[in-house]
Protein backbone atom coordinates (compact mmCIF):
# COMPACT_ATOMS: atom_id res chain seq x y z
CA UNK A 1 0.00 0.00 0.00
CA UNK A 2 1.14 3.37 -0.51
CA UNK A 3 0.72 7.06 0.57
CA UNK A 4 -0.14 9.93 -1.67
CA UNK A 5 2.01 12.16 -0.52
CA UNK A 6 1.19 15.96 -0.83
CA UNK A 7 3.56 17.77 -2.92
CA UNK A 8 4.33 21.42 -2.85
CA UNK A 9 2.01 23.57 -4.92
CA UNK A 10 4.90 24.96 -7.15
CA UNK A 11 2.56 27.68 -8.57
CA UNK A 12 2.00 28.78 -5.12
CA UNK A 13 6.05 29.65 -4.46
CA UNK A 14 7.13 33.30 -5.31
CA UNK A 15 9.75 31.60 -7.93
CA UNK A 16 9.53 34.24 -10.88
CA UNK A 17 7.61 36.69 -9.19
CA UNK A 18 8.86 40.23 -8.58
CA UNK A 19 9.70 41.75 -5.44
CA UNK A 20 7.42 43.36 -3.42
CA UNK A 21 7.93 47.38 -3.37
CA UNK A 22 9.26 48.73 0.42
CA UNK A 23 5.96 50.27 1.25
CA UNK A 24 3.85 46.78 -0.10
CA UNK A 25 6.51 44.63 1.68
CA UNK A 26 6.05 46.93 5.25
CA UNK A 27 2.52 46.78 4.58
CA UNK A 28 2.13 43.01 4.35
CA UNK A 29 4.38 42.49 7.67
CA UNK A 30 1.83 44.91 9.43
CA UNK A 31 -0.89 42.77 7.78
CA UNK A 32 0.52 39.72 9.50
CA UNK A 33 0.33 41.67 12.86
CA UNK A 34 -3.69 42.80 12.41
CA UNK A 35 -4.14 39.03 11.75
CA UNK A 36 -2.44 36.70 13.55
CA UNK A 37 -0.83 38.61 16.82
CA UNK A 38 -1.63 36.88 19.70
CA UNK A 39 -3.16 40.27 21.08
CA UNK A 40 -6.19 38.72 19.29
CA UNK A 41 -6.21 35.77 21.77
CA UNK A 42 -9.58 35.18 23.74
CA UNK A 43 -6.70 34.17 26.37
CA UNK A 44 -5.13 37.90 26.34
CA UNK A 45 -8.12 39.03 26.07
CA UNK A 46 -9.64 37.75 29.16
CA UNK A 47 -5.84 38.54 31.15
CA UNK A 48 -5.82 42.22 30.08
CA UNK A 49 -9.97 42.51 30.82
CA UNK A 50 -9.84 40.86 34.53
CA UNK A 51 -11.49 37.93 34.09
CA UNK A 52 -9.09 35.41 34.80
CA UNK A 53 -8.62 34.26 38.66
CA UNK A 54 -5.88 34.50 40.69
CA UNK A 55 -4.76 30.78 39.69
CA UNK A 56 -5.18 31.19 36.24
CA UNK A 57 -3.29 34.19 36.28
CA UNK A 58 -0.34 32.39 38.30
CA UNK A 59 -1.04 29.53 35.32
CA UNK A 60 0.18 32.55 32.95
CA UNK A 61 2.75 33.65 34.46
CA UNK A 62 4.17 30.46 35.44
CA UNK A 63 4.44 29.55 31.60
CA UNK A 64 4.90 33.01 30.30
CA UNK A 65 8.60 32.99 32.20
CA UNK A 66 9.71 30.04 30.11
CA UNK A 67 9.53 31.75 27.12
CA UNK A 68 11.23 34.56 28.78
CA UNK A 69 13.91 32.57 29.63
CA UNK A 70 14.55 30.97 26.80
CA UNK A 71 14.85 34.37 24.83
CA UNK A 72 18.44 34.41 25.57
CA UNK A 73 18.94 31.05 24.40
CA UNK A 74 17.60 31.78 21.12
CA UNK A 75 19.54 35.21 20.84
CA UNK A 76 22.86 33.09 21.45
CA UNK A 77 21.84 30.39 19.15
CA UNK A 78 21.64 33.33 16.26
CA UNK A 79 25.20 35.17 17.61
CA UNK A 80 26.60 31.36 17.29
CA UNK A 81 25.67 31.47 13.80
CA UNK A 82 27.25 34.91 13.04
CA UNK A 83 30.91 35.47 11.24
CA UNK A 84 30.76 38.98 11.76
CA UNK A 85 31.79 40.27 15.30
CA UNK A 86 29.96 43.90 14.78
CA UNK A 87 26.63 41.79 14.13
CA UNK A 88 27.10 39.36 16.70
CA UNK A 89 27.96 42.72 19.34
CA UNK A 90 25.05 44.63 18.57
CA UNK A 91 22.53 41.39 18.49
CA UNK A 92 24.27 40.65 22.03
CA UNK A 93 22.51 43.29 23.81
CA UNK A 94 19.06 41.73 23.27
CA UNK A 95 20.49 39.04 25.82
CA UNK A 96 21.82 41.69 28.28
CA UNK A 97 18.40 43.15 27.85
CA UNK A 98 16.86 39.73 29.34
CA UNK A 99 19.84 38.09 31.35
CA UNK A 100 21.04 41.49 32.80
CA UNK A 101 24.45 42.62 34.09
CA UNK A 102 25.72 44.85 36.53
CA UNK A 103 23.92 48.14 36.10
CA UNK A 104 20.71 46.60 35.45
CA UNK A 105 19.20 43.66 36.95
CA UNK A 106 17.60 42.13 33.20
CA UNK A 107 14.45 41.27 32.22
CA UNK A 108 14.01 37.59 33.98
CA UNK A 109 15.12 39.13 37.26
CA UNK A 110 12.40 41.53 36.52
CA UNK A 111 9.65 39.09 35.79
CA UNK A 112 10.19 37.21 38.83
CA UNK A 113 9.26 40.31 40.53
CA UNK A 114 5.96 39.25 38.72
CA UNK A 115 6.15 35.37 39.86
CA UNK A 116 6.98 36.47 43.20
CA UNK A 117 4.18 39.03 43.97
CA UNK A 118 1.61 35.79 42.84
CA UNK A 119 2.87 33.73 45.53
CA UNK A 120 5.14 31.39 43.03
CA UNK A 121 8.04 30.01 44.58
CA UNK A 122 11.28 30.76 42.96
CA UNK A 123 12.70 27.48 42.68
CA UNK A 124 9.68 25.74 40.85
CA UNK A 125 9.40 28.98 38.81
CA UNK A 126 13.10 28.28 37.46
CA UNK A 127 13.13 24.44 37.17
CA UNK A 128 10.31 24.95 34.63
CA UNK A 129 9.09 22.06 35.73
CA UNK A 130 5.55 23.00 35.95
CA UNK A 131 4.83 24.83 32.36
CA UNK A 132 2.91 23.15 29.69
CA UNK A 133 4.15 20.79 27.28
CA UNK A 134 2.62 23.11 24.19
CA UNK A 135 4.51 25.68 26.16
CA UNK A 136 7.59 23.79 25.86
CA UNK A 137 7.13 22.69 22.02
CA UNK A 138 6.50 26.10 20.96
CA UNK A 139 9.26 27.86 22.76
CA UNK A 140 11.89 25.05 21.72
CA UNK A 141 10.28 25.55 18.07
CA UNK A 142 11.09 28.78 18.43
CA UNK A 143 14.74 28.51 19.72
CA UNK A 144 15.38 25.48 16.44
CA UNK A 145 13.87 27.52 13.78
CA UNK A 146 16.51 30.37 14.86
CA UNK A 147 19.57 27.28 15.19
CA UNK A 148 18.11 25.98 11.94
CA UNK A 149 16.54 28.21 9.14
CA UNK A 150 18.43 31.13 7.28
CA UNK A 151 19.93 34.20 9.06
CA UNK A 152 17.36 36.71 7.31
CA UNK A 153 14.90 34.21 8.62
CA UNK A 154 16.14 34.14 11.80
CA UNK A 155 16.34 37.90 12.10
CA UNK A 156 13.25 38.15 10.60
CA UNK A 157 10.78 35.64 13.61
CA UNK A 158 12.33 38.80 15.76
CA UNK A 159 9.96 41.61 14.02
CA UNK A 160 6.79 40.24 16.23
CA UNK A 161 8.84 43.55 18.02
CA UNK A 162 6.40 45.48 15.57
CA UNK A 163 3.71 44.51 17.16
CA UNK A 164 4.69 44.33 21.07
CA UNK A 165 4.58 47.72 22.06
CA UNK A 166 0.69 48.26 21.65
CA UNK A 167 0.47 45.04 24.06
CA UNK A 168 2.82 45.84 26.33
CA UNK A 169 0.73 48.63 27.07
CA UNK A 170 -2.51 47.34 26.84
CA UNK A 171 -1.21 45.08 28.95
CA UNK A 172 -0.30 47.45 31.81
CA UNK A 173 -3.04 49.58 31.72
CA UNK A 174 -5.21 46.14 32.44
CA UNK A 175 -3.70 44.70 35.31
CA UNK A 176 -2.86 47.68 36.93
CA UNK A 177 -6.81 48.05 36.47
CA UNK A 178 -8.20 45.08 37.62
CA UNK A 179 -5.23 42.95 39.32
CA UNK A 180 -4.12 43.61 43.35
CA UNK A 181 -0.17 42.22 42.36
CA UNK A 182 -0.01 44.47 39.69
CA UNK A 183 2.28 47.52 40.83
CA UNK A 184 5.31 49.48 39.41
CA UNK A 185 7.76 46.99 40.24
CA UNK A 186 5.92 43.54 39.27
CA UNK A 187 5.12 44.86 35.94
CA UNK A 188 8.55 46.15 35.15
CA UNK A 189 9.55 43.72 33.05
CA UNK A 190 6.65 44.66 30.34
CA UNK A 191 7.21 48.48 31.05
CA UNK A 192 11.05 48.32 30.26
CA UNK A 193 10.43 46.47 27.09
CA UNK A 194 8.30 49.25 25.65
CA UNK A 195 11.74 51.44 25.21
CA UNK A 196 14.08 48.34 24.61
CA UNK A 197 11.67 46.34 22.04
CA UNK A 198 11.07 49.84 20.35
CA UNK A 199 15.75 50.00 19.73
CA UNK A 200 15.47 46.24 18.79
CA UNK A 201 12.62 46.28 16.17
CA UNK A 202 14.56 49.39 14.19
CA UNK A 203 17.13 47.49 13.38
CA UNK A 204 15.23 44.06 12.15
CA UNK A 205 12.78 46.43 9.97
CA UNK A 206 16.41 47.83 8.21
CA UNK A 207 17.91 44.41 8.45
CA UNK A 208 15.14 42.43 6.17
CA UNK A 209 14.33 45.74 3.89
CA UNK A 210 18.37 45.76 3.17
CA UNK A 211 18.74 41.79 2.52
CA UNK A 212 15.48 40.60 1.11
CA UNK A 213 15.94 41.54 -2.02
CA UNK A 214 14.29 39.01 -4.37
CA UNK A 215 10.56 38.09 -3.56
CA UNK A 216 11.38 34.53 -2.19
CA UNK A 217 13.46 36.24 0.70
CA UNK A 218 10.64 38.54 1.05
CA UNK A 219 8.07 35.90 1.45
CA UNK A 220 10.56 33.78 3.54
CA UNK A 221 10.83 36.62 6.06
CA UNK A 222 6.64 37.10 6.21
CA UNK A 223 6.88 33.26 6.74
CA UNK A 224 9.30 33.69 9.36
CA UNK A 225 6.95 36.53 11.19
CA UNK A 226 4.11 34.41 10.64
CA UNK A 227 5.75 31.03 12.32
CA UNK A 228 6.78 33.32 15.23
CA UNK A 229 2.91 34.73 15.78
CA UNK A 230 1.90 30.82 15.87
CA UNK A 231 4.41 30.58 18.22
CA UNK A 232 2.82 33.00 20.24
CA UNK A 233 -0.83 32.21 19.73
CA UNK A 234 0.21 28.37 20.32
CA UNK A 235 1.61 29.36 23.70
CA UNK A 236 -2.09 30.49 24.31
CA UNK A 237 -3.97 28.26 23.31
CA UNK A 238 -2.40 25.59 25.32
CA UNK A 239 -2.87 28.04 28.43
CA UNK A 240 -6.80 28.39 27.41
CA UNK A 241 -7.18 25.10 26.87
CA UNK A 242 -5.41 23.75 29.99
CA UNK A 243 -6.87 26.53 32.54
CA UNK A 244 -9.91 28.13 31.26
CA UNK A 245 -12.02 25.86 28.65
CA UNK A 246 -12.07 22.85 28.68
CA UNK A 247 -9.81 23.64 31.80
CA UNK A 248 -8.08 20.03 32.00
CA UNK A 249 -4.57 20.25 33.17
CA UNK A 250 -1.81 17.81 31.55
CA UNK A 251 -0.01 15.71 33.89
CA UNK A 252 2.57 17.20 35.72
CA UNK A 253 1.64 20.70 34.63
CA UNK A 254 1.27 23.59 37.38
CA UNK A 255 -2.05 23.10 39.22
CA UNK A 256 -3.29 26.26 40.99
CA UNK A 257 -4.51 25.86 44.63
CA UNK A 258 -8.38 26.14 44.14
CA UNK A 259 -7.81 23.25 41.63
CA UNK A 260 -6.07 21.28 43.96
CA UNK B 1 31.53 -8.35 0.74
CA UNK B 2 31.73 -7.13 4.05
CA UNK B 3 34.23 -4.91 6.06
CA UNK B 4 35.00 -5.90 9.58
CA UNK B 5 33.98 -2.41 11.65
CA UNK B 6 35.83 -1.73 14.68
CA UNK B 7 33.80 -2.02 17.60
CA UNK B 8 34.46 -0.20 20.34
CA UNK B 9 36.65 -1.82 23.22
CA UNK B 10 33.93 -2.12 25.98
CA UNK B 11 36.60 -2.66 28.60
CA UNK B 12 38.14 0.16 27.51
CA UNK B 13 35.58 2.39 29.27
CA UNK B 14 35.42 3.80 32.70
CA UNK B 15 32.25 1.96 33.31
CA UNK B 16 32.20 0.08 36.83
CA UNK B 17 35.28 1.97 37.53
CA UNK B 18 36.01 4.18 41.12
CA UNK B 19 36.13 7.69 40.57
CA UNK B 20 39.58 9.29 40.50
CA UNK B 21 40.13 11.57 43.53
CA UNK B 22 40.15 15.21 42.69
CA UNK B 23 44.42 15.04 42.46
CA UNK B 24 44.31 12.73 40.35
CA UNK B 25 41.84 13.90 37.75
CA UNK B 26 43.81 17.20 37.99
CA UNK B 27 47.02 15.41 37.68
CA UNK B 28 45.21 13.77 34.60
CA UNK B 29 43.99 17.25 33.17
CA UNK B 30 47.42 18.83 33.23
CA UNK B 31 49.59 15.65 31.60
CA UNK B 32 47.24 16.14 29.00
CA UNK B 33 48.51 19.40 28.36
CA UNK B 34 52.47 18.30 29.14
CA UNK B 35 51.50 15.50 26.38
CA UNK B 36 49.33 16.92 23.38
CA UNK B 37 49.03 21.06 24.20
CA UNK B 38 50.42 22.61 20.73
CA UNK B 39 53.34 24.66 22.11
CA UNK B 40 54.88 21.19 21.56
CA UNK B 41 53.90 21.77 17.84
CA UNK B 42 57.01 22.09 15.43
CA UNK B 43 55.12 25.02 14.23
CA UNK B 44 55.21 27.00 17.45
CA UNK B 45 58.95 26.58 17.77
CA UNK B 46 59.74 28.00 14.76
CA UNK B 47 57.43 30.74 15.13
CA UNK B 48 58.71 31.66 18.78
CA UNK B 49 62.34 30.80 17.84
CA UNK B 50 61.97 33.19 14.91
CA UNK B 51 62.80 31.01 11.95
CA UNK B 52 59.98 31.52 10.04
CA UNK B 53 60.20 34.06 7.50
CA UNK B 54 57.60 36.72 6.72
CA UNK B 55 55.14 34.92 4.38
CA UNK B 56 54.91 32.09 7.23
CA UNK B 57 54.39 34.74 9.87
CA UNK B 58 51.47 36.01 7.69
CA UNK B 59 49.88 32.61 7.14
CA UNK B 60 49.96 32.19 10.57
CA UNK B 61 47.94 34.80 11.53
CA UNK B 62 45.58 35.02 8.55
CA UNK B 63 44.72 31.12 10.12
CA UNK B 64 44.97 32.16 13.39
CA UNK B 65 42.69 35.20 12.92
CA UNK B 66 39.69 32.63 12.22
CA UNK B 67 39.95 30.49 14.79
CA UNK B 68 39.97 33.85 17.21
CA UNK B 69 37.00 35.21 15.16
CA UNK B 70 35.15 31.64 15.52
CA UNK B 71 35.49 31.38 19.34
CA UNK B 72 32.21 33.91 20.49
CA UNK B 73 30.43 31.65 17.72
CA UNK B 74 32.15 28.72 20.23
CA UNK B 75 30.71 30.45 23.36
CA UNK B 76 26.98 31.59 22.39
CA UNK B 77 26.20 27.91 21.58
CA UNK B 78 26.80 26.85 24.65
CA UNK B 79 24.85 29.76 25.85
CA UNK B 80 21.97 28.94 23.73
CA UNK B 81 22.09 25.67 25.48
CA UNK B 82 21.76 26.71 29.18
CA UNK B 83 18.53 27.24 31.03
CA UNK B 84 20.39 29.14 33.90
CA UNK B 85 20.47 32.74 33.33
CA UNK B 86 23.06 33.63 36.05
CA UNK B 87 25.38 30.85 34.09
CA UNK B 88 24.50 32.70 30.83
CA UNK B 89 25.74 35.78 32.04
CA UNK B 90 28.87 34.76 33.71
CA UNK B 91 29.89 32.60 30.57
CA UNK B 92 28.78 36.10 28.26
CA UNK B 93 32.10 37.75 29.64
CA UNK B 94 34.31 35.35 27.38
CA UNK B 95 31.98 36.72 24.26
CA UNK B 96 32.53 40.55 25.13
CA UNK B 97 36.39 39.58 25.97
CA UNK B 98 36.64 38.73 22.23
CA UNK B 99 34.00 40.78 20.35
CA UNK B 100 34.46 43.72 22.88
CA UNK B 101 31.84 46.36 23.94
CA UNK B 102 31.91 50.55 24.22
CA UNK B 103 34.99 50.42 27.07
CA UNK B 104 36.89 47.68 25.20
CA UNK B 105 37.66 47.13 21.45
CA UNK B 106 37.84 42.87 22.28
CA UNK B 107 40.21 40.75 21.29
CA UNK B 108 39.58 40.22 17.24
CA UNK B 109 39.86 43.99 16.99
CA UNK B 110 43.20 43.73 18.97
CA UNK B 111 43.96 40.23 16.82
CA UNK B 112 43.38 42.69 13.58
CA UNK B 113 46.61 45.39 15.05
CA UNK B 114 48.92 42.05 14.11
CA UNK B 115 47.29 41.89 10.90
CA UNK B 116 47.15 45.31 9.93
CA UNK B 117 51.22 45.76 11.31
CA UNK B 118 51.77 42.05 8.66
CA UNK B 119 50.69 44.19 5.90
CA UNK B 120 47.53 41.95 5.70
CA UNK B 121 44.37 43.72 4.24
CA UNK B 122 41.12 43.79 6.64
CA UNK B 123 38.72 43.09 4.38
CA UNK B 124 40.10 40.03 2.79
CA UNK B 125 41.26 38.36 6.68
CA UNK B 126 37.36 39.19 7.26
CA UNK B 127 36.49 37.58 4.71
CA UNK B 128 38.27 34.53 5.68
CA UNK B 129 38.75 33.49 2.04
CA UNK B 130 42.65 32.62 2.62
CA UNK B 131 42.08 30.40 5.56
CA UNK B 132 43.12 26.35 5.07
CA UNK B 133 40.50 23.62 5.04
CA UNK B 134 42.58 22.52 7.94
CA UNK B 135 42.14 25.66 10.04
CA UNK B 136 38.49 25.72 9.15
CA UNK B 137 37.05 22.16 9.44
CA UNK B 138 39.31 21.93 12.87
CA UNK B 139 37.55 25.46 13.71
CA UNK B 140 33.86 24.06 13.17
CA UNK B 141 34.38 20.81 14.81
CA UNK B 142 35.14 22.74 17.65
CA UNK B 143 32.19 24.91 16.94
CA UNK B 144 29.61 22.05 16.62
CA UNK B 145 31.14 19.98 19.92
CA UNK B 146 30.30 22.76 22.04
CA UNK B 147 26.97 22.42 19.87
CA UNK B 148 26.54 18.82 20.50
CA UNK B 149 28.06 17.68 23.42
CA UNK B 150 26.49 17.32 26.93
CA UNK B 151 27.52 20.95 28.75
CA UNK B 152 30.11 19.46 30.75
CA UNK B 153 32.15 18.20 28.20
CA UNK B 154 31.23 22.05 26.36
CA UNK B 155 32.43 23.29 29.17
CA UNK B 156 35.69 21.21 29.55
CA UNK B 157 36.48 21.14 26.14
CA UNK B 158 37.47 24.78 27.38
CA UNK B 159 40.08 23.88 29.76
CA UNK B 160 43.04 24.14 27.54
CA UNK B 161 43.53 27.53 28.68
CA UNK B 162 44.66 25.58 31.83
CA UNK B 163 47.96 25.41 29.78
CA UNK B 164 47.39 28.83 27.42
CA UNK B 165 49.21 31.59 29.92
CA UNK B 166 52.36 29.92 29.47
CA UNK B 167 52.56 29.55 25.44
CA UNK B 168 51.04 33.47 25.34
CA UNK B 169 54.06 34.36 27.23
CA UNK B 170 56.30 32.29 25.00
CA UNK B 171 54.62 33.74 22.37
CA UNK B 172 55.19 37.09 23.73
CA UNK B 173 58.56 37.12 24.42
CA UNK B 174 60.03 35.29 21.08
CA UNK B 175 58.08 37.20 18.89
CA UNK B 176 59.18 40.65 20.71
CA UNK B 177 62.94 39.02 20.05
CA UNK B 178 62.68 38.43 16.66
CA UNK B 179 60.79 40.17 14.41
CA UNK B 180 60.58 43.71 13.42
CA UNK B 181 56.19 43.61 13.28
CA UNK B 182 56.14 42.91 17.25
CA UNK B 183 55.24 45.60 20.02
CA UNK B 184 53.00 46.10 22.62
CA UNK B 185 49.99 47.32 19.93
CA UNK B 186 50.50 44.27 17.54
CA UNK B 187 50.89 42.01 20.26
CA UNK B 188 48.08 43.12 22.96
CA UNK B 189 45.44 40.36 22.12
CA UNK B 190 48.26 38.11 23.43
CA UNK B 191 48.76 40.26 26.40
CA UNK B 192 45.21 40.96 27.59
CA UNK B 193 44.78 37.00 27.35
CA UNK B 194 47.15 36.49 30.14
CA UNK B 195 44.95 38.16 32.66
CA UNK B 196 41.45 36.83 31.02
CA UNK B 197 42.48 33.54 30.58
CA UNK B 198 43.25 33.50 33.67
CA UNK B 199 39.78 34.08 35.25
CA UNK B 200 37.87 32.31 33.10
CA UNK B 201 40.50 29.22 33.66
CA UNK B 202 39.40 28.83 37.47
CA UNK B 203 35.63 28.76 36.94
CA UNK B 204 36.41 26.17 34.09
CA UNK B 205 38.09 24.11 36.51
CA UNK B 206 35.85 24.81 39.65
CA UNK B 207 32.66 24.17 37.47
CA UNK B 208 34.90 20.12 35.93
CA UNK B 209 35.14 19.10 39.54
CA UNK B 210 31.74 20.14 40.79
CA UNK B 211 29.94 18.41 38.45
CA UNK B 212 32.37 15.15 37.11
CA UNK B 213 31.63 12.77 39.85
CA UNK B 214 31.34 9.70 38.14
CA UNK B 215 34.55 7.93 36.58
CA UNK B 216 32.38 8.29 32.99
CA UNK B 217 31.96 12.18 33.64
CA UNK B 218 35.56 12.16 34.04
CA UNK B 219 36.53 10.44 31.68
CA UNK B 220 34.39 12.75 29.37
CA UNK B 221 35.95 16.02 30.65
CA UNK B 222 39.47 14.53 29.67
CA UNK B 223 38.63 13.45 26.51
CA UNK B 224 37.00 16.45 26.23
CA UNK B 225 40.07 17.82 26.72
CA UNK B 226 42.24 16.03 24.58
CA UNK B 227 39.62 16.50 21.65
CA UNK B 228 40.34 20.84 22.34
CA UNK B 229 44.04 19.81 22.14
CA UNK B 230 43.55 17.83 18.51
CA UNK B 231 41.43 21.19 17.41
CA UNK B 232 44.71 23.36 18.19
CA UNK B 233 47.29 21.03 17.25
CA UNK B 234 45.80 19.84 13.27
CA UNK B 235 45.70 23.79 12.89
CA UNK B 236 49.40 23.85 12.93
CA UNK B 237 49.76 20.92 11.12
CA UNK B 238 47.90 22.31 7.95
CA UNK B 239 49.94 25.48 8.42
CA UNK B 240 53.38 23.61 8.54
CA UNK B 241 52.00 21.35 5.60
CA UNK B 242 50.83 24.37 3.24
CA UNK B 243 53.70 26.81 4.23
CA UNK B 244 56.99 25.13 5.63
CA UNK B 245 57.11 21.60 4.54
CA UNK B 246 56.62 20.10 1.96
CA UNK B 247 55.31 23.84 1.78
CA UNK B 248 52.53 22.58 -0.60
CA UNK B 249 49.64 25.35 -0.52
CA UNK B 250 45.97 24.41 -1.01
CA UNK B 251 43.85 25.68 -4.35
CA UNK B 252 42.53 29.18 -2.99
CA UNK B 253 44.18 29.61 0.21
CA UNK B 254 46.74 32.56 1.47
CA UNK B 255 49.87 32.65 -0.83
CA UNK B 256 52.52 34.85 0.41
CA UNK B 257 54.35 37.08 -1.78
CA UNK B 258 57.30 35.33 -2.38
CA UNK B 259 55.43 32.01 -3.15
CA UNK B 260 53.36 33.94 -5.93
Amino acid sequence: MTFAVPLVDESATAAGKEPLTEDEFLAALMKIGEERYHSLHPFHKLLHGGKLNYGQVQAWAVNRFYYQLSIPRKDAALISRLHDHKLRRLWRSRIIDHDGDEQNEGGIERFLHLTDALGLDREYILSTRGILPGTRFAVEAYVNFVRERSILEAIASSLTELFAPAIHEERIAGLLKHYDFANDVTLSYFRKRLTEARQDVEFGRAYVLTHAKTRDQQEAVLNAVRFKTDVLWSQLDALHFAYVEPALIPPGAFVPEDRK
